[in-house]
């Protein structure tokens, strides 16, 4: 333990560490300075590439996505980049700085992709695409990364930029760090962030913003938990009038344009956006259009019929509610299908009360409800099969309900670590979002209100069900294999932070799910193990300097993230907990 | 109970309520369209205002501060106003405006003071100014604002702002509540937020958007906790090595022009400046500077001799501090005093282990100690009284010390309703900031970090010291003289709402501070007895839409203030927490 809190103490007296996050697998670096400028020359398999800044990739293929990637992290270094003074001791923020006399040029960046991409290469199922890379800087002035893929070339090119500083002048650019040599390659195949876009409505600017935290964080996945009991923004050409009634408002819509337009955008940066119209509960927005397939819409007290109002399923044996689900998958789903492998069919927090009051039902008996959820989900993961993806559901449909699953489906686990376990002892894949850890906007409050008299089941200090905060440390405590076996463990694809929106929209959102949605991807990029190689608690001293460094370059690239630590503690202040006190 | 329930109903169904925000002491309004525009002739005591969009306030004045307040109001009305589709039912977001054929409009808004100001009444000691007023709109097209001083007036113009609304077309702007007649009046005269600068810098531009946050809530204190133990961002030109060397960075000071722009905006707001140089604890910054004066410097472990690192006193019988505090306050004080009635000296936090490693104690005896804070508080205030203000001291000086104050200093309470009993007891007036309800960012975790192995005083899940968050609501189920005489209760001047700032800086700092710095607003505006005029509870059920209004006011005005409940809730949707459940 004294060794440890010595390395600790180490790397403050040292000055900063190489902060790349999340940490690759093996990293070496030297105390050669390089500068870079725009005269870099940029090959891709050994043709130059171009560096210019008003290019949009026009199609997703290799080229264009390398060629975007390096784009933007030129474009990150030369225009968003961290001049670090806030993470040296203070009144010495230009002693740390190499010379600018007799300084050496980074010449040429050299791109080498060792396979070939593929279709699913830009929509992969979990492990299909190889996001390894390998990046070196040689203090001769030549840097080369090595991929098997486009989309570890750019995971590269993100690790590239975290090497590089702004000088003091804002006018020139540099590594401290030559020679480099990273190889790098993530533990687990799906790391993702849930937005919850219902409860509140999200600027399509704010989600592409949210993409480019997902990037910047090697994260994968954006969770677009597109539709929910509270508003319907999702349009359907087919069934307009779903969005014209179900919307907050007639500018809070997501055209097939905006849906397209954020899925390319997250594709050229290496991030598969799926989409989620939770289903048969969590979707009584449809009663603004469509009442007549609803069963307990908005019953009251809400708490016998739904976790939140408006309470509401759609009609669990009724042909009318296949109608229009075919109707509406059948326009939605061709659409996502060449951006998106997965689509998620929701599934969570099903009551049988609702059967109990479902004419097409009128029965709260389990079995009947579990038979009548099993056709329904058949039905359901049929429609995304006809569409060429592969289903995900809310753990509820398998583990509350019973209801089997094809073998290849993936199972979406929110309630903790016996849940996964649960699910993955039926053999499922799962997507862990345990809310004891990963639900970011818990601890906030109640978005309830009482009246004086109610009797406060949640009452004074009025904290809310998943209290308290998941602080930074408590998200760098997760472990998203915790308690399982190794065949267990093996199930688990991955994990999604989550952004419900009960009492968060958009100006709140980047202060709420940055940087700790960035804390989860490094556990979920280097696996459960801790940083000796066992399980069990992170070191949040060593890692503090990094996610530091991460937030100001995430500020720069126009992300609102929060603060962690005061400046007293990045500059190099003792900032540790005493051992023992 | 189910009367109140049923009241709660009531609204809902109706419709919105008049949202003014803090409720005012007596309101009436009718339902009669009158429609504004930039026509409206405003008078001040029989005396045209010109509306000139590029006036700037050249003195501070009556006719000077009324009139930038009427530019400010007109301007609200606008160019930042609330087109309300939130607050009504979802799809009918036309048909509850007026109609625009035929409208009447407002004509003419006369002001008229019933008083003349003084000096104080633009820097008042708690109490001095009155800020009651008279409003009223006729359905005519005569408004009226009476009140006895412009500070009064100030508050009017909130008060007139909250009553008008942006049409659909966003050009025509309106109010549905002619004839309106409003009297009020505030309860407590001291309410407040405390911002703290050390910990993270501010930009001055944060700051002013903070004023207006205080002024459109109606509080009318900035208590700007300048420097502490961090950082010392505070440039005083008869020593500039303090901020030179004290500063995060050369960037990050606040200059004379600085402190005295942000004070004089603060008072053509109706907002005093209060500033703090917080002594003889938490200003260790100065070590960057001047370590031969401080005693504990940095210390460890830090538990054993400050609440936060870097740890460190000034030295409490050394007459090189006097000296220096002598020359700081000479330089500083008497450029606060004409935009000040108080300056603050902070007293928090101060231990005894401190003077026992202090060459110029060398004890921890407390009688030693005590006594010579007496004398270190006497001279502290002697300086204040110098420049004719009067000091503020935490409450730590004369509770834990039993330091005698003067009997019209103010005392900063933080510790909760017995501290405020104790000091109450002992005479002092009181500022109280309860942090079990007032500590803003309290909640969202740790800023110190765990290794692996230490022991963690305060481990998983990571929470801070005064965990949890304070929702909204439990910020609205503040008492500010809870538990309290009447007697003592007199004593109490106000509250502040609290924002320290080791894990927030002024990216977060909106959503953090509003809108529940608002909500205080409300609790000392109307005073501690609830709407039924009883002690207890307040109906959060018909306060929120009051305050979700506000706060959707506040984000066109600037400020990314945090939602608190889902647009289903504000338009109608019943968010209550069913009875019994």
């Amino acid at each position: 333990m004294v060794v440890l809190q010595l390395l600790s103490f180490w790397f403050l007296i040292l000055g900063p560490v190489v902060a790349i996050w999340p940490q690759p697998s093996s990293i070496s670096t030297g105390d050669t300075p390089l500068f870079i400028n725009r005269d870099i020359k940029v090959t891709y398999n050994g043709n130059p590439i171009l560096f210019d800044p008003d290019y949009e990739s026009p199609k997703i293929d290799s080229k264009n996505v390398v060629q975007g990637g390096v784009r933007r992290a030129l474009g990150t270094i030369f225009n968003h980049g961290l001049y670090p003074w806030m993470f040296h001791p203070r009144n010495e923020t230009r002693s740390f700085q190499p010379r600018l006399s007799d300084r050496s040029f980074l010449k040429i960046l050299e791109i080498t992709q060792t396979g070939i991409d593929n279709p699913s290469t830009f929509k992969p199922l979990a492990g299909e695409v190889d996001e390894s890379y390998e990046l070196s800087i040689e203090i001769d002035g030549k840097a080369s990364i090595s991929a098997v893929s486009s989309t570890g070339i750019l995971r590269a090119l993100e690790t590239f930029t975290q090497l590089f500083y702004t000088y003091s002048s804002y006018r020139d650019y540099y590594t401290p760090y030559a020679p480099v040599s990273i190889k790098d390659a993530p533990k687990f195949p799906h790391r993702g962030l849930m937005l919850d876009t219902s409860r509140s409505y999200y600027s399509v600017k704010s989600i592409l913003r949210t993409i480019d935290g997902c990037a910047a964080s090697k994260l994968n996945v954006l969770h677009w938990h597109i539709t929910d009991a509270q508003s319907w923004p999702l349009e359907i050409p087919a069934l307009p009038e779903l969005s014209a009634k179900g919307a907050y408002n007639p500018n809070m819509v997501y055209t097939p344009e905006d849906v397209r337009m954020v899925q390319e955008y997250g594709i050229v940066r290496g991030v598969q956006v799926v989409l989620e119209v939770d289903q048969p509960g969590h979707i009584s927005s449809l009663a603004w259009s469509h009442p007549e397939l609803l069963t307990a819409y908005d019953y009251q007290p809400y708490t016998d019929f739904c976790a939140e109002p408006p309470c509401g399923s759609l009609r669990l044996n009724d042909s009318a509610v296949e109608r229009l689900l075919d109707k509406m998958m059948d326009d939605l789903l061709p659409r996502l299908q060449p951006f998106s492998a997965y689509f998620h069919n929701g599934g969570d927090e099903i009551k049988a009360s609702n059967s109990a009051v479902d004419p097409s039902v009128g029965t709260n008996d389990t079995a009947v409800v579990s038979k009548l959820l099993q056709s329904y989900t058949d039905k359901s993961s049929a429609r995304v099969r006809k569409a060429g993806m592969t289903p995900i559901v809310w753990e509820e449909i398998p583990v509350d309900w019973n209801v089997t699953l094809d073998a290849d489906m993936v199972v979406h686990s929110w309630l903790g670590s016996d849940s996964v376990s649960k699910i993955t002892n039926k053999g499922y894949k799962v997507i862990d979002a345990n809310y004891n850890y990963l639900y970011l906007p818990c601890g906030l409050g109640q978005w309830v209100t009482f009246s004086p008299g109610s009797s406060y089941q949640n009452g004074e200090p009025f904290t809310d069900w998943c209290s308290p905060f998941k602080s930074w440390e408590r998200v760098y405590s997760y472990n998203p294999t915790a308690g399982l076996t190794n065949e267990q463990a093996e199930k688990v694809i991955g994990s999604e932070a989550t952004i419900w929106s009960e009492y968060t929209d958009e100006l709140t959102l980047d202060g709420l799910a940055w940087p700790r949605t960035s804390v989860l991807g490094e556990i979920l990029w280097t696996g459960p193990l801790n940083e000796d190689g066992q399980s069990g608690s992170r070191n949040q001293t060593s890692a503090a300097p990094r996610i530091n460094e991460l937030r100001e370059r995430l500020v720069l690239r126009g992300i609102q993230a929060a603060r962690l630590q005061m400046t007293y503690c990045t500059e190099g202040g003792n900032c540790v907990q005493p051992l023992g006190a």
